[in-house]
């Protein structure tokens, strides 16, 4: 048996899913995808992720990696697998990669969009990919405070980092743009902490309905304590929409 | 007591209900509207729609009507309703009209969206509001025959008249647009026969995958026989955008 190492790209919709790191009982992205590459290999196979969404976070961009012995095309694999997974994941690209390659710690670059639907009336067919904001949002005075997320900054206020490990991040992008009735937030790191995006999504939000200003934005990002944030937005307006990695291994 | 009549803008996800109609022991649109309403009456009350739709299509712009004594404001009643709905339904607007507004037979325009996802994988995040096709379309060939729908004609191929009436509809506009890897196909009509929509996306998909020449789709047309058709695409995809009237009564 010669197992080899793949390289996934992968989508989902979290809303039905407790999240994507598997726990006994509930149904989970990593779950849901190990439940079928094992079937596949016809033993346990276990999926590494570049990291884990929340309950009911999406994505477009999230990369996974295994080990399996596969004798035909990446192609058939990518469709044997895709076959068996629910309507709420997919393999968009597998690939077989270097047997060094970690999703986790190979990772250079992650990309989030965070979407707020900002109208006077809630639309149902958007409720459960956006967060409903009725309050008009000053696009403006939002982008204004996430500039000053670009850099190399302790992030304390917005989030917990592995125990042991420091909270210093490197941003890279953080940007609005409007389309249509939607404020869009992405946002580029190297690394991100635990509820990072929608801590700094939740705070930007008081930041444009003109419960903050964007000076006690700036003020709570140098706090850097997490009592200095603002509110935690939910999690079903959030996208992981990309991973890089320095090489394609 | 003094009955007034209302006319409300309303937006659905049609995902978890068997359409548009009332139908006993499941769960519709108008069946969840009239329980909420008439609850706020305190009697029966019945909703009357722009027309149907079935079960799975969307809507961001139906119109509906009832008959109600309220003694307070427009918004009021909007909120009222509102709080008493699910997520998946929405008035959107409510106002007092004329007690001869029908939404169906007063309608002079109808407009529907309908959104194919093309791309090599499918996309979880939008599966149950388009459809996927991975086959590659050309948009070109699709626009050349949805010209061909323009004007007054017999639109049998397409769709089922009510009983005793006749097939002979006027569409004014019919295009499709390219968003990202979505092709989004716009239609306005006087009004539409039953799934006329649908089918003629389905055929339209035809052409755009090559199965069909522009030209097929022009005989069918002409024909005027349901048997000329091709496939008739799932509700998913479909949307109820706008219902206009000539007067706001």
């Amino acid at each position: 048996m010669t197992q080899q190492r793949y390289k996934a790209l992968i989508a989902y919709d979290g809303t039905t899913f407790k999240g994507f790191q598997r726990q006994v009982g509930v149904p989970t992205i990593q779950g849901e995808i190990e439940r079928v590459v094992s079937e596949i290999a016809r033993m346990p196979v276990t999926i590494t992720g570049s990291g884990r969404t929340d309950a009911g976070v999406h994505a477009t961009g999230q990369v996974i990696s295994f080990d399996l012995d596969w004798r035909h095309g990446q192609h058939d694999l990518q469709r044997a697998i895709n076959a068996n997974l629910p309507a709420t994941i997919v393999i968009c690209d597998v690939r077989q990669v270097s047997a060094e390659f970690h999703p986790r710690f190979d990772a250079r670059r992650r990309t989030y969009e965070y979407s707020i639907y900002n109208a006077e009336t809630r639309q149902p067919l958007y409720r459960l990919s956006s967060w409903y904001v009725r309050k008009p949002l000053d696009i403006e005075k939002m982008s204004e405070a996430a500039r000053k997320l670009v850099g190399e900054h302790d992030f304390a206020t917005f989030g917990q980092p592995p125990q042991g490990m420091n909270s210093v991040r490197h941003v890279y992008t953080a940007e609005w743009r409007r389309q249509n009735q939607f404020l869009v937030f992405r946002i580029t790191a190297n690394a991100f902490l635990y509820r990072m995006v929608r801590s700094i999504v939740g705070t930007l939000k008081a930041v444009g309905d003109g419960t903050w200003q964007p000076e006690q934005f700036v003020a709570a990002l140098s706090g850097a304590e997490r009592r200095f944030a603002g509110q935690t937005a939910p999690p079903h307006g959030l996208v992981l929409t990309a991973v890089e990695y320095d090489l394609d291994f």
